[in-house]
């Protein structure tokens, strides 16, 4: 695991490269006209071909559309200037991403009516949500980061959504731990090395399910933090986010806390799913993903500014910006207005939600007329501060280097 | 100040009765047809009157009404079992509660342009919403309620809204230190003693408008935490709850906290307006509002149960649950599922937002079948018990009795 955080803090990875993906294999089926859905070549559901043009889907529906950035039909990014200063990022302005199309509404109209397989206990079986709620209760603030966060920086071209900071947000969830669910089903079968987590979502007809499905394994140390979720920001989760049910690993890139959750098993090995295999794999520009690559697990320490990003008047302002540890408490953050030549360290502000939720800071200053290429940079509690930029050969993904994510702001 | 909250505590107030307002003075013109608005006798605004039937008001439009209970077209609590265990509550499902029509949308278009004046200071003045986000930003998680929240469950007839426990939330809230702002007006005028906002809601022709006004003063130690908030959750405040610009007073009760700000004085004396001068007092039964009783300002103890509320199966059980302090830290919450005969201390889950939010609270227990009377009474760190009930002679506001606010649940 630490291995991983350190590889991830040095270097990127990426999605399967969708010019690379024709030769992995099980996939000669992918140009079939049976298929369900509009895929694209890796199997992939083509940007915004499953919601008509123009039309909003019905999970997106009760966003508040000034505040995102539209990259498809069901993918889209908080704008900068919109996250706040209050810790958690409102669902009416959440990001949305989804690797397969969500179910429909249906699905909630009985919540605690929906089942979860749990498997790799002694005694395996299924729980409705009802049974969940019965069991257990805690709540916990987490960052949910699309491991392609940024990617949109990379100055070198990039497959995938072009995300620039906003495929981000800190959310409060509740749920019953899950460990105390795999408790009550007998404790871990022998041998248990992963949590895998399956998402609900309807697969097409005549594809290799593995190769399109949403089963994401991370390590059984996830195990203490786990939560199966039903609440998000005091709300039962709504089904851009999962609801009914959804797992939740604090501190793990977005792609694992897999949504609709239909079941989680405790297993010897990872999923077999390509989601697991080989995409989300952290690896050199050339390389293609393999399983003996770092997944996308762990976050890393990572800070933008969200106040000004374009334009400001000259004398006093507040830069703003949120800041989150990865896995442990983000300790401090330090703001340049001179394009990385000098730091001052701002304050955060607002109360602490925890070590996995983001810190929302504030540097007051004064900004004289001219140009300002404004920065922020974090430091987390282990001593890890983001780099100036990913040493090469960067990837799409695990962007976390501060130079890129500046802003150059105009002032006067 | 502790004088009131011993009040508060003691006993409970009500909004001038009805039946008592035609003989407060300068009222005359009330029967006109010439009104705006429909207005009921007392000049408050018919309940249900400006909203038609059937029709959903914009400024509730993204709320989700199957959490909320219509109490009139501009009035929604959240409904018992839909608050949550995530400390915070969703702008979604947050209650509603407006004094005058509300403003229109139209306001929401250039919400940096929006002004506010500043009085009672040495160098009184106008300021934008982009000139107070320039001079200091804080953040602050309160809970806002309305000081008749509970008012359903007096025996006796009360007037107003008849709440249950969903007239109020739990909110992050960003925006200025109003002491930053005063200081940049070069300080308090000399013999300030009160905090007075004044809303921009229109006001009816015809009609003195100190009868209708939404003016709230609250003592000028309120300085210490009050905010000048543009923020919410994570977004910018909905028009439903004061947007563009809202003072926050945390720990006051929701009326004081003055939505689409106009005005902000430094003053010697309360507001002349009628919601300060007669409505929210605190009085015997029988007695009319009088300036010379204490306001509804600081909020006490208090908490209920969220869940269950109607039924749970037979065996183990998670009851969950609200607490506040007031204007201090909830400090222990126990609950009794045989009507206050005995109580377990319960526990408290996910982060401590401050001393100002609410926390959720649950105890695991077994119920068997039968019917269980469930309560919760929480104590904050001065010391201070919700009370069985309050001393009589109650009124219709700040009920805190947790006798009243337990719940009958049918188990098996």
């Amino acid at each position: 695991m630490v291995k991983t955080t350190s590889l991830l803090g040095k270097m990127a990875g990426n999605r399967t490269s969708r010019r690379g993906f024709l030769q992995t294999a099980g996939v000669t089926a992918l140009g079939g006209a049976a298929l369900a859905y509009p895929l694209s070549r890796d199997g992939g559901l083509i940007p915004g071909a499953h919601a008509q043009e123009g039309k909003i889907p019905d999970f997106v529906k009760s966003k508040d559309l000034d505040a995102l950035i539209k990259h498809s039909g069901k993918t889209y990014e908080t704008k900068r200037g919109f996250i706040g200063t209050s810790v958690v990022t409102s669902n009416d302005i959440f990001y949305v991403r989804a690797n397969l199309p969500e179910p429909t509404d249906a699905i909630l109209d009985d919540r605690n009516g929906w089942e979860v397989a749990i498997e790799g206990v002694k005694n395996p079986g299924k729980m409705t949500l009802g049974e969940l709620k019965n069991l257990g209760v805690q709540t916990v603030a987490t960052v949910l980061q699309c491991s392609g966060n940024g990617r949109g920086f990379f100055a070198h071209e990039t497959s995938g959504s072009q995300w620039t900071v906003g495929a981000a947000g800190c959310a409060i969830w509740s749920g019953v731990p899950l460990k105390t669910v795999i408790d009550a089903m007998g404790g871990a079968a022998d041998g248990a090395k992963f949590i895998t987590g399956t998402g609900g979502e309807s697969l097409p007809d005549g594809i290799d399910p593995k190769t399109v499905i949403v089963e994401r394994s991370v390590p059984i140390e996830a195990m203490e933090n786990a939560l199966l979720a039903w609440e998000m920001n005091g709300e039962a989760i709504p089904l851009a986010h999962g609801g009914p049910l959804r797992i939740v690993h604090p501190g793990y890139y977005g792609v694992n806390n897999v949504k609709y959750l239909t079941k989680v098993a405790l297993t010897e090995q990872e999923s077999e799913a390509k989601i697991q295999q080989t995409s989300y794999r952290v690896r050199p520009v050339g390389e293609k993903g393999a399983p003996d690559q770092p997944s996308m697990w762990e976050m890393s320490v990572k800070s933008w500014v969200t106040n000004p990003v374009e334009t400001a008047s000259p004398g006093k302002v507040q830069i703003t910006g949120v800041a989150m540890g990865g896995l442990g408490d983000v300790s401090k953050v330090e703001v340049s207005t001179d394009g990385g030549k000098s730091w001052q360290e701002a304050r955060f502000v607002g109360p602490d939600l925890g070590k996995f939720a983001w810190r929302p800071f504030v540097l007051e200053t004064e900004l004289a007329a001219g140009t300002h290429t404004i920065a922020s940079r974090a430091t987390n509690e282990a001593g890890d501060t983001q780099p100036e930029d990913l040493p090469p050969p960067p990837r799409g993904n695990a962007h976390n280097g501060w130079k890129a994510h500046a802003v150059d702001v105009k002032v006067g």
